[in-house]
């Protein structure tokens, strides 16, 4: 089913969550400045979902249309689609959209629960579709948590325990889970948080291997709230001096304090292998569509640095003009090589999922393009988004009279509109997401890892060789 | 039809043209040391053509399996085979195939002469369709010449007519064209040279809006070689001192001194619509092909890197490894480009076509891949690639003993077989490969404007005034 | 004369000034929360002066030893000198010193002022030497403010005379100007802003060729204050919570409203020549300071990322270990580059100024360094810098013991420690300090202008055409 | 002394040298093809040297004027007059002048032969200084030889002894040694080679910590060139196909068969301390002037682009001319970091050497700048260097009418002057310099560990503990 985003923004309100914002318990958290804006931005990626068809696929699972974020991909033509919706989302949001995280983890549940029980002969694999079919029915809104905070890295997980989300208690109904998970974006104000081990495991550390879902709601949850400046000046409200509307991109820390989780919640329990399927698949699903985010964010600032230009009175520059050019290059070859990847993907029980080279190749050159991008949007917009004036400053009566005359450049345009771009461009240039292009989805470095442990460096040698003559 | 590559080089042997290196006329062209290695590099993609299915497709036209290079694509997954094969041959020829420029002129003249007739009502999709099956039913290798020499930039055609190929006489049976092509790759070693404008043309000077091909033994057409130290260095010989026996990318400079063309062989005659047309479907289906031929390269410099950290026996230097792992990142994001861009493409008049911005973005990524890659291959060769004593050292009486016993580093490889890869990993490093890169299919600036003109930047804009509230 | 920072802060505290902050006019300026760090960043120039005998030299003008950063520099020591002092203060402050444009301004009025006297027979150069005296005795702050807004840009000044600092009436005690300068740093808080034109300007606009000294308490004179989301974080205090309690660099727009300069303070009136000269000696004054003020933030930087490894109990990962030596190579290249371009520097009528083309130079290297080390810096620091809870919550008595806990990584430091550097390093790669270090002393695009047009290109050319035999 | 190079080569051509190329032994070696342009590069050093003051500089030590290069610096003027005639000389010559690492080992032996004679009472400075004053009294051109074969990485030296040039005999005239030095640039046209160890040892392998020098004529000592492919060019000849006639770095394997070195040419022998003072002071003395050479080798290439510029008619294309001040903002860069690092030199027992940071940071920026300056020039002269017709096609009665014709781009320029351009821009592409940039020296890796370590990172750190307010 698909409901509206004010159906979304409805039910959000009926929770009572534990949400956390500068040491104080937030009450009506729907409504706190620092949260809204995400509650706005997952209302539109309901509203978005409808706009169209590849954007709201059929399900047979529950025989209905749903939203493409809860949808398990069966073949190139889904996993495109999601790109496309992603990289719209991202140019409409010009932040994050929290969901993509979610949608991950189901098309990484998926494969890795079925694997193991055509493996061991368990159950997990209909659990999951059991919740796979509330959400979809429900159109819940789903992220993932996986980084725990890991303590000491000289400690293995054993030694560190608490560092890591583990069982405290296995019952007949359940399993009492405590820990943490940190950089975790919108959790709060989602309907369901899947719960993914944040690595791999050796034998004997069986017991970390495990995943499942809560709700926010769940006793025990708790949320803490990142605290950039950008939330200090969103609690000091505005009109536009925000910037984005949209606000940064929120995370949070998500404390499991005692948790309990039914059975029918728990999809892969001390399993090593079901746990490296399953982050081998969660891995290059986000990167891959992390590289179309990042094409859709670009987007963003390349209409912003368009409509700077404008303001400006500089848009017939050509060496200003040549840089737009270049920051459409990178996005078109972000969202590129991530069609490219699900092109060349492949199928993992019932999943398609994109190839692994070329989803990792994409996180590098989407790191090496963002932060190329963000420096041609510097140098398009001037010095101005961290030296202007603010909002109230326009409208005070003691020197609005100044900010009214000497802001405007291009008369085509008041200062109040010109003011506008300059705080987006401010946003983009200093909020957090430069910080989360970098490490989104794990390090560049991790990717290269990836990269050179994965390439088929017999096939290249060989090539060679022949090439050569150089036996072997 | 399918010929082998020995059938290719027995029928190039039968033909008299007009060949020039270092002043001299050649004679037995097949066999000179220049030549041969382009020989060599075509004779593999006739041999390749048969090693899958997807190189080789069927040909309705023709009622026969042929080249995939001759072959007019007429979906995504036509285009996707033709990226792959191209991909495969850059990896094992470690230099250039001398025949994709052919493949885009086939896929540009066939929907540009389509539109043609449909405008005009002429018959030159007929014509080509002519040749074209020719082409397929004969499995001839076709070049594309495009770059007029244009001399004096200040001027326009007409003013500088002689630095166009233009029209020197309009007959009954054919026209005779004069003027010259730089910058071509191997067109002295094909079949047939298309010859295309290099650039499009204002109203008033139709007469260069013309295209047509020659056959290279036509009257009047003189071919001089390019001639950089690799080409002496191959006329000096030796068994591995020249580093690739495919050799270095050999292009030369075309003389067209009043070639009659007749009719059957003219495509565009003056027309400045259908001009138009074909540069646009040869730029982006060039420079997307560019993509995926630069993997191809980066596929063989990786496996160069690859062997020359174990001949070295430096294959466990964490920090050399990653550099192995980014340069597979480079060529799966430019291959992912050409992918994506074909997935993303578009038919026209019966040619399927990838999206503009892609490919155009794809040059650009291309670029900066393919330097960064160099660099990579730099880094981890150290400096012994143009240090190194000459296989001619290695065999000599006097000092052949030092060599094979100072040149040996892993006990594992001999001398030698050290020496053949640093000699491939020279070839690479001081080979025309890196200027072609930024150069062929047009400069980075050129995409990149191309790419600022062509994107959609009023629904970028349009996303950001959403978000900040900019009426217009 | 030498006072201390807390002498300068009384002083200041003693002045009448109008300053505006989120639209309003602000009582007790020092003790406001985002002018105080500004304050406290300018005291520390006045303690560490007393530091080294470098940063005090002795000036005859007075007989005393001043402030190197009020000082007339007579030779490549003392330039090199003030190098030294402001890298330093970079590093001890992690931020704008705000000083540097008064000494650029001092030093560009020097020669400027004595050139115009020798050409013209006028004696503005006394009259500035009596104000630097009085600067020197009192050791006053100085900073200089040259940014006009100049509204629409295809507009010549005459056009849109009241987008420039203009004489609005000449008066025979002095004139009175209008107009606004942005990009103001710290010029609330200092005790004298030069003021000097944004631009060289044409035969008949040499109304706009004018140059002199305000008093912030002057009549007329008004300052409007940035407000990026920093400044909204120092507005909700907190001990560590802003992560550097000297602030992000604080801009301001001054606006001058029928402002009355008395003739002394007039240094150049309706001269084009000097204005020339004096934009000539600013730009590379202030673009060459500006690569050890940056060698300074890379060094604070480089400190943040080899304390984060330790907090986070990854100081022993080799590949983070690199991005270090890499960072330390870009802050020691830029500050290499200021002292050899001092080294190479040349004398201006009495004042020592740096080398064109190095200076130059260095704003370009500087800025691809600085993003460098902005993105290793990331790298190194991983995710948590925006993501971390906050102060406040670490203090919570709801939530504190959890931050306590899992905010906890190498356990030789706690938690709160462990916070401190976190946002430090989240004010670095949030900060304004990027684009700031792209456009301060304007954009790396206009230093490339200057480097081509400055160059001696014949001589380069002509060791060329030496070499190739190439007669002209 | 000061000799002309007239007398240098008349000098040269009277040893009997074994230097082979392609396996031959070669005759009358100051006029192989090979081998002349290296003298002709260092007799420049020869004839230059008058030029100016600073280039010949007054020795004590004989009471006479001597080549800059054969003086040991004694303050910053002195090296920066030293790093000024290299950047000429690079500039000049366009390729290496062969002498630097000659200038690098005097600097380096002379302090670390005197700490050790200080430390041990031993009297192997004082023999250093015979030998340098004949240098000097003769005006020698000398160069310094490194890089042992190491072989089999994983074996320390005393378990692949063969591949470190070592001790044979130890008499009570001299000592006896083998062994082979690779990357030996010039060697074979100097009249001193100094041998220094390639690396430090540790205690038990005092063997291997030796230095000495050979004279070319030594029995034993053998030479055998590289053989790139601009060396077959060489062997062809021509008037200018070869590009620049001072050639490409010319390398060469220096063979150690039992060379007999009397004692007074040995300098350090079997001294851990006295090796590792040795290699520090030559590293960075080589690794600074490296910086300038670089420099001197940019202003050759930006030359030629802005030759390049004319001859195509493209002076006036603003994208263009940005590249050519891109360019230039490197070499000032490159050149300020060694004058810089000069001023903030050190000086060690009687010798000046530069800073340790500044110079390792001045090879990191080197490298970056190099290719960065590689791609601008590819971007600036078009596809045509690699792609042009041959001198002798020009010259050819066949063809050479064509070549005429077409090659004509600006006409104030002819096809030939056209060419001799082109051929240059050629050689700077396709050279081994972009390599040798990258590892002469030693490669960035090794300067960025060198940084890291070097670097005062606990002033760094303290800085921000103060400003963070973290204690320890």
């Amino acid at each position: 089913m698909l409901i509206s985003g004010d159906k979304y923004v409805e039910r959000l309100s009926g929770y009572e969550r534990e949400i956390y914002v500068r040491g104080e318990k937030v009450e009506d958290f729907t409504n706190h400045p620092n949260i809204k804006p995400v509650v706005k931005s997952i209302a539109l990626t309901y509203e978005l979902a409808g706009k169209k068809d590849e954007y709201s696929p059929y399900s047979k699972l529950v025989d209905d249309k749903v939203n493409r974020l809860n949808y398990v991909n069966e073949n190139a033509e889904d996993l495109i689609a999601r790109y496309d919706f992603q990289r719209e989302l991202s140019m409409r949001l010009g932040t994050c959209n929290y969901r993509c995280t979610g949608c991950d983890a189901i098309n990484s549940l998926y494969p890795a629960t079925k694997e193991m029980d055509e493996r061991l002969g368990t159950d997990y694999h209909k659990r999951f579709l059991e919740l796979l079919k509330e959400i979809q029915r429900k159109d819940y809104a789903c992220t993932a948590a996986l980084t725990d905070t890991k303590g000491d890295r000289s400690k293995r997980p054993k030694e560190a325990k608490d560092m890591y989300v583990h069982v405290v208690e296995k019952r007949e109904d359940g399993i009492v889970v405590s820990g943490a998970k940190i950089h975790q974006s919108g959790a709060f104000a989602a309907d369901i948080n899947f719960v993914l081990p944040t690595q791999t495991f050796k034998e004997g550390e069986e017991e970390f291997a495990i995943a499942f879902a809560v709700k926010p709601e769940d006793e025990g949850v708790k949320y803490i709230l990142q605290n950039t400046g950008y939330q200090a000046k969103f609690r000091e409200g505005g009109e536009f001096e925000i910037g984005n509307p949209y606000g940064d991109r929120i995370t949070c820390t998500v404390i499991f304090d005692n948790v309990f989780i039914p059975w029918e919640r728990v999809f892969v329990f001390e399993d090593l292998k079901a746990t490296r399927n399953l982050l081998t698949n969660f891995a290059i699903s986000h990167r891959c569509v992390g590289a179309s985010c990042k094409a859709g964010f670009i987007d963003s600032m390349t209409g912003a640095a368009s409509l700077m230009l404008k303001v400006n009175g500089l848009d017939r520059v050509p060496v200003l003009r040549q840089k737009i050019g270049e920051m459409v290059g990178v996005s078109e070859a972000a969202h590129a090589i991530a069609v490219g990847s699900a092109t060349k993907g492949f199928e993992s029980y019932g999943t398609w999922l994109p190839n692994m080279l070329m989803a990792n190749s994409g996180k590098v050159i989407g790191v090496e393009g963002f932060n190329k991008v963000i420096m041609n949007l510097a140098e398009i917009a001037g010095g101005i988004p961290v030296t202007a004036p603010s909002e109230f400053d326009l409208k005070s009566e003691e020197v609005g009279k100044y900010v009214e005359k000497y802001l405007v450049a291009n008369p085509e345009f008041s200062a109040e509109e010109r003011m506008k771009v300059i705080k987006f461009v401010e946003f983009w240039i200093t909020s957090s997401h430069l910080l989360g292009a970098v490490h989104g989805g794990g390090s560049p470095a991790a990717a290269v890892v990836f990269l050179q442990i994965l390439a088929d460096m017999k096939e290249r040698e060989e090539a060679v060789r022949d090439i050569i003559g150089l036996k072997r």
